[in-house]
């Protein structure tokens, strides 16, 4: 289970046995040359894999020293952001959401964690043999709902059955297209020393909402899961003109997974002040019954943002304006580091270093 | 399982349970005028969704009278095509093939079936917990070969491990980008009354490898799956110059499917002379031991042509002198017909209906 968790085991298993069997000839020269077929042409500083596992900063793959959460690949003249996910969330539907919400949201802000304006979805169903076809329709409008609420059309599909005990109910995969504007380049790699890193809002609800439905707890305030999609967030910051470098939403590993991946995308340190951190008392109540680490927890509706010192106030601004920014906060500056490490300055004035999670706290989270 | 099958079952689902849930406002307002966000413009004649169970046909969605095996949309000013597919064939390796190589060669050949060159794939797996990472391994290895055999790049994914007993080994989602040529209007609903139908090869093979090899059967002859890229077949027909009006694969569901699925878009029928389909002895045999219907059983390596009369023989020639049309035929003729039928001409000199088959003859065949 630890290789699916988007932790370290998941990042052995993209570095060690799946960039080696999918390298291309074309990647051997360099993301600067990097030519595709007809038409197409690699982009700079996204050869390889991007996005696999939720991973970044794998470095198994010549030229590959980063991965993003979408690659970037230029069609035609236009520079197109593509990602994929699979969803095998666990129940189906929980405190603030189902499957068919992380389906559309978790790939449409991976797109928009580039940069990208989300325009397209495709999805692909594995269903179980015996499903409820009542149940189905249920995930479907909600599916067709989120993606009319993130702006984004369904145009390409696919069903597939496969035998009961074989599946789990139903499993999605999603898609996405989207169109990245001229002169944006947003990726982990770009973290400088100096920048600030932002995050939108209060950490670890989406965890926490799923564990909770799925052994039954009980708190005394419920936690609903953060799901939402990012698009309209991310397009007001760069409405700013800033120029942002880094975006990247921590679902699986959660805060402290994205804040390594960053770091090793970068090779740089990020030093983050634990109080800064905002997390809800529910979220923070529950992860402290549960013995759970809410830097750990995966969210489906945050993103952290790494900017240029001299603009974070302003970005920061935009993103409380913005109904998915509203907790916006800023949580640390990158650091010029030789080891690509993270370290939090904890409330008692000491220091921990934050790892990044090695297998799964909570399987089958999305 | 009648419901991943392809067939009439699989339709009803996209017809009535999918479609409506994903309906977009854009959808309402009709193909020729739709508009998608920012950039990007939904294409005539695409709206809905394309491809979905692999089906053409479907006309619950208002101005989704077809459906084609990839979404063209529009990007940037560039025309994309987008297509995914989930594989769960059992078992992962068969004569011929894996599930490796079904992944690639799926997804680029539905790229191909709307004049498409294919351009890159994204991959994502369910792994199964316990799967043996020297199989997963082979897998990885069969698909990276398959892609660049194929002239694809794999440069985005995903991996999600879900329990024992929730899966079966490895599920892969594929989804591909191509890039359609300009002036290229490839599409079921193009087929038009005194066109020629043309078969790219022997039909039949892979489900009669799969099914084979699952049951342990052995014939006089191994029959091999026909699995195999497409994209260079049918960039040779194009460079013809000829105005192709529709090209199809028959994946699940055969040959029949496909040729229903041709006349319901098209609102035509379809005449086809049985004696002219090419199959293979090997495969003739094992359907007529295991009373199966050569027209329904799935291929992987095919294609089907419709083409202008006057066009037929030379669009014959090109595809006979490519490695995967060396078996090319000319098998009917597209009729005027008020219902979509299509019929055959048996070898004794009368006819049968061509239904679309209803269930599912061969589970996970792919």
């Amino acid at each position: 289970m630890g290789h699916g968790g988007g932790g370290a085991m998941s990042a052995e298993l993209v570095e060690h046995l799946f960039l080696p069997a999918f390298r291309s000839p074309a990647d051997a020269t360099g993301p600067a040359d990097a030519t595709g077929p007809a038409g197409a042409t690699g982009p700079a500083g996204a050869t390889g894999l991007a996005g696999a596992t939720g991973l970044a900063g794998a470095t198994g793959l010549a030229g590959a020293t980063e991965l993003a959460d979408a690659a970037v690949v230029t069609l035609g003249g236009a520079r197109v952001a593509f990602t994929t996910d699979s969803f095998v969330v666990r129940p189906l539907f929980f405190p603030g959401g189902s499957i068919g919400d992380l389906a559309v949201n978790g790939t449409v802000n991976d797109l928009a964690m580039v940069g990208a304006t989300p325009c397209y979805l495709s999805t692909a169903f594995i269903l179980e043999e015996g499903i409820e076809l009542a149940e189905l329709a249920r995930v479907a409008d909600a599916l067709g709902a989120a993606a009319r609420a993130a702006g984004v059309r369904l145009v390409t599909g696919d069903t597939k059955v496969v035998d009961a005990g074989h599946g789990d109910g139903v499993y999605i995969n999603t898609t996405g297209l989207g169109l990245v504007p001229d002169g944006v380049d947003i990726r982990p790699g770009r973290a400088r020393p100096g920048d600030v890193v932002l995050v939108s809002g209060e950490i670890g609800a989406h965890g926490v909402a799923v564990l909770s439905c799925r052994e039954g707890l009980e708190f005394a305030t419920l936690v609903r899961s953060d799901t939402a999609p990012l698009g309209g967030l991310v397009a007001a910051m760069l409405a700013t003109g800033v120029d942002i470098h880094t975006l990247r939403d921590p679902t699986r590993g959660g805060l402290a997974a994205t804040l390594n991946e960053i770091a090793r995308g970068a090779r740089v340190g990020i030093a983050v002040t634990e109080r800064d951190v905002p997390v809800a008392a529910s979220v923070a109540d529950a992860c402290s019954v549960l013995g759970l680490d809410p830097f750990a927890i995966a969210n489906e509706g945050k993103l952290v943002a790494v900017v240029p010192a001299a603009d974070a106030d302003r970005v920061l601004e935009v993103m409380r304006a913005h109904p998915h920014g509203r907790d916006a906060a800023a949580i640390g500056t990158v650091t010029e580091d030789d080891a690509p490490m993270v370290v939090a300055r904890t409330g008692l004035g000491g220091s921990r270093v934050i790892d990044l999670p090695t297998g799964s706290e909570l399987p089958r989270i999305c």
